[in-house]
C-alpha cells in the first residue's frame, strides 16, 4: 500500500465523521459547513446534562464557566489572539453590528465599504448613515479580481473624515482574498479603523490577527469551522476596546455591585455579549474545531483547500460553456463561475439541476454566478462528479 | 378512584415528560424552565435532519420556512396577536435592546424605568442616556408591593419629554404583577410609548396583547414556556412599527433586489431579526408550547400557579424565621422571602443549603431575598419539602 492510498483511507475515515457528507456531494461550505457527529453529540449531551443538573442552578453555572472559557480559548487559538479579546455572538452579522454601531459617530463622519459586502452589512451601513448622518460610500474592489490592486482601490476612496473601513477578508461572491496586511497599513496611516467580515476566512485559512492588526474581526463558527449555526464571535483588538462602546447590552456585558446594579463594563470581550444563549452550542463548536486539528494544521488545511480549488478551477476552465470569474487559480476555497450562454436564470437552473443530482452549490446575485466551495476534505472524485453533471446540464440544451 | 387522584396521576404523567424534574425539587422557573423530552428530541432531530438535507441547500430552506412560520404562529397564539407582529430574538434582552435603541431619540428626551428592572435593561438605558443625551430616571414601584398604587408611582414620574416607559409585567424580584392595562392608559394619554420586559409573564399568565395595547413586549421561550435557551422574541404593536427603526440588522431584516442589494425593510417583524440562528431550537419551543396546551388553557395554568403560590406563601408565612415580601397571597408564581435573622449572607447560605438537598431556588440582590417559583405542575409535596428543609436550615442555628 502506497502512502497516497493510506492518506486516502485516512481522508475517507475523517469524512465519515460528517454525516452530511454521506448522502450528497457538498460544495456549500461558504454557506454552512457540515457538522461532525461528535459536535452533534456534544450539543445533545450538553442539553441533557443541563436538564440533569439544573437547568437553573449553581451546578449549572459551575458547568457553564469552563465551557464558555474553553470555546473562547479554542477560537482564540485559531485566530492567534488572547481569549479575552473574543466576544461570542449569535452570528457574524451581530459581530459586524457591534463594531459598526459601537463607534461614537459624529454627523459628517464617513464610512467606506467595498462593493462586495453582504447585503446585511450594506443595510447596517445605510441605517447608520440615515440615523447618525454618516456618509457611506463604496470602493470598487470587485473589478480587482483579475487585474488592478484592491489596496489602491481602497486607498483612493479614503477621505479625511473616514473613520471606518468595512471589508471582507475573503469576498463571498468572487472568492478573492484581500491583502489585509497592506490594507491595515494604509488605514493606520490614515487613522481609519477596520472592521473585517471574516465569514469566509475563519476556518479556511491560517490567521494571526495579532500580527494582522485589524481592529475588529467578525466571524461565525457554522461555515468553514463546521460548527453549529448560532455561534459566532467578534475579535476586538485590545487597543480598540475603549473606543468601541457596547450597543446591544445585557447581564453578560456588565459588572454589578452588591445590590445588582450595573456599575461598569466587563474589562474584556464579555462587554459586547448580551444575555442568555443556547449554551450547549459552545461544546459543539469546540468539538468541530478539535476535529480539524486532528486532520492537520491551519496551514496544511489551507494548502489542501487551494490544491483542490485549483483542481476545480482548472476543470471548470476546461469546459466550453463555463467561464470562471477568475483568470488565475483561486486563493481560497470559493470558486465562482458563469454559464456563457447568457440565458436568463441560467445560474438558478444549473444550481437546481445540480441539487436534483444531490450536488449542492448556490447562486450569487452580484455578479450573477454559481459558487462552488471546496474544503480540505473535499474529494477530487466529488469535483469530477460536479464537472460531469455541469457538462450533462449543458449537453441537455442548457449550455 | 376519586377525580382528585385521577388528576394527580395525570399530573405525575405530565411531569414525567420533563426529565429535569426527576432528580430534584425545582423552584427556578423564573430563571429557566425545565425542557420537556419532546422538545429536546425535536431539537436533536432537527439538527440531524438539517445534516441530512443540507446543511445549506434549497431543501433546507423548504424545511426552514414552515418551521419558522409555525413557531411564530405558536407564540402569536399565546399572546393573542397576529404572527407578523412577532420578531424572533436570541433572548428577552435582545428584544428590549431592539425597542430601546430603535426609537429615534433626540437629545433631551426622557426615558422612565421602574426601580425593579433587571440589570441588563438598566445598563441599556444608562448607555442610551450617555450616548444620545437622553435623560434616564426611575420611579419607585418596589414600594407598592403591599400598599400604594404602582400606576400613581409611574404617572407621577412621567414628564412632558418622556418618550418611553420601560417596565416589567411581573417584577422579577418581588413577583408583583403590574396593572398593565391601567398603565397603558396613562401612557397613551401622555403620548408615551411602553416597552414591557415580559421575561416572567409569557408562559405564566394568560395574555391578550391586542387588548392590552402595550407598544413593545419582549419575552423569552426558556423560562415559563420551558423551551430551549436561545429563542425569545419581541412583539411590536402594528401602530408602533414605523416608529421603531431596526438597529442590529442583517439579511433577515431586508428585502433585496435582483442584484442582492437591500432596498427596504421587511414589512413585518422580520425587520428586527438579524441573521443565522440555531434554527432547530424553533422546533423545540413549539413542542414545549404544545405540551402546556395538552395540560390546560393559559387561564387554567395561571389559576393553578396562583393556587400553588398561595399554598407556598401561606406555608412560608407560618414559619417563625421567615418573612415573605408580600403581606397578601401572590398574584404570580414568584414568591420572594427573607430570613428574619439579619445574618450576613443568610440568603446565599440558605440557597446553597437547599441546593445541597437538591432543592433549587435562587437569591435576589435587591431586595436581598430568596426567590422560589412554582409552575402549574409543581406538587404540593414539593412545597412541603421546601418548607421542611427551610425549617431544618433554621434549626441548624441559621434561623
Amino acid at each position: 500500500m502506497t502512502s497516497i492510498s493510506t492518506g486516502q483511507i485516512e481522508l475517507h475515515r475523517h469524512r465519515e465523521q460528517f454525516p452530511a457528507l454521506a448522502n450528497k456531494t457538498y460544495f456549500n461550505y461558504g454557506g454552512q459547513g457540515p457538522m461532525p457527529q461528535r459536535a452533534l453529540d456534544a450539543i445533545a449531551q450538553a442539553q441533557i446534562h443541563i436538564q440533569d443538573i439544573g437547568p437553573f442552578s449553581g451546578e449549572f453555572y459551575r458547568w457553564l464557566v469552563p465551557e464558555y472559557k474553553a470555546v473562547k480559548e479554542a477560537i482564540a487559538q485559531e485566530l492567534n489572539v488572547p481569549p479575552q479579546t473574543i466576544s461570542l455572538t449569535e452570528d457574524v452579522t451581530v459581530g459586524c453590528n457591534i463594531a459598526m454601531w459601537g463607534l461614537e459617530w459624529q454627523a459628517g463622519d464617513h464610512m467606506l465599504l467595498t462593493d462586495c459586502e453582504h447585503q446585511g452589512i450594506v443595510a447596517i451601513a445605510q441605517e447608520i448613515g440615515r440615523r447618525l448622518k454618516v456618509e457611506i460610500t463604496t470602493c470598487p474592489v470587485m473589478a480587482t479580481l483579475n487585474e488592478g490592486d484592491p489596496v489602491d482601490a481602497i486607498a483612493q476612496h479614503l477621505r479625511p473624515n473616514t473613520r471606518l473601513l468595512v471589508l471582507s477578508h475573503i469576498l463571498w461572491n468572487t472568492g478573492q482574498v484581500l491583502p489585509l496586511d497592506k490594507i491595515v497599513e494604509v488605514c493606520k496611516k490614515n487613522d481609519v479603523r477596520i472592521l473585517v467580515d471574516a465569514a469566509q476566512s475563519v476556518g479556511s485559512m491560517p490567521l494571526n490577527l495579532t500580527e494582522l492588526g485589524a481592529d475588529f474581526y467578525a466571524f461565525t463558527g457554522h461555515k468553514w469551522l463546521c460548527g453549529p449555526a448560532g455561534v459566532g464571535g467578534l475579535y476586538v483588538r485590545p487597543e480598540a476596546l475603549e473606543s468601541l462602546k457596547p450597543t446591544f447590552i445585557g447581564w453578560r456585558s456588565v459588572v454589578i455591585d452588591s445590590e445588582g446594579k450595573p456599575v461598569d463594563w466587563h474589562p474584556d470581550g464579555r462587554r459586547y455579549e448580551v444575555a442568555t444563549s443556547d449554551f450547549p452550542l459552545y461544546a459543539g463548536l469546540r468539538e468541530a474545531i478539535a476535529i480539524h486539528h486532528e486532520w492537520g494544521t491551519a496551514e496544511q488545511r489551507y494548502q489542501e483547500i487551494r490544491r483542490l480549488s485549483e483542481y476545480l478551477w482548472r476543470s471548470l476552465t476546461a469546459l466550453p460553456d463555463i467561464k470562471c470569474l477568475r483568470t488565475s487559480p483561486p486563493e481560497s476555497g470559493l470558486v465562482s463561475f458563469q454559464l456563457t450562454n447568457n440565458k436568463p436564470q441560467a445560474s438558478v437552473q444549473l444550481v437546481k439541476f445540480l441539487e436534483s443530482q444531490k450536488i449542492l452549490t448556490r447562486t450569487i446575485a452580484d455578479p450573477d454566478c454559481v459558487r462552488a466551495c471546496v474544503h480540505y476534505f473535499t474529494l477530487e472524485s466529488e469535483i469530477d462528479q460536479l464537472i460531469e453533471e455541469i457538462q450533462r446540464f449543458c449537453a441537455l440544451g442548457n449550455g
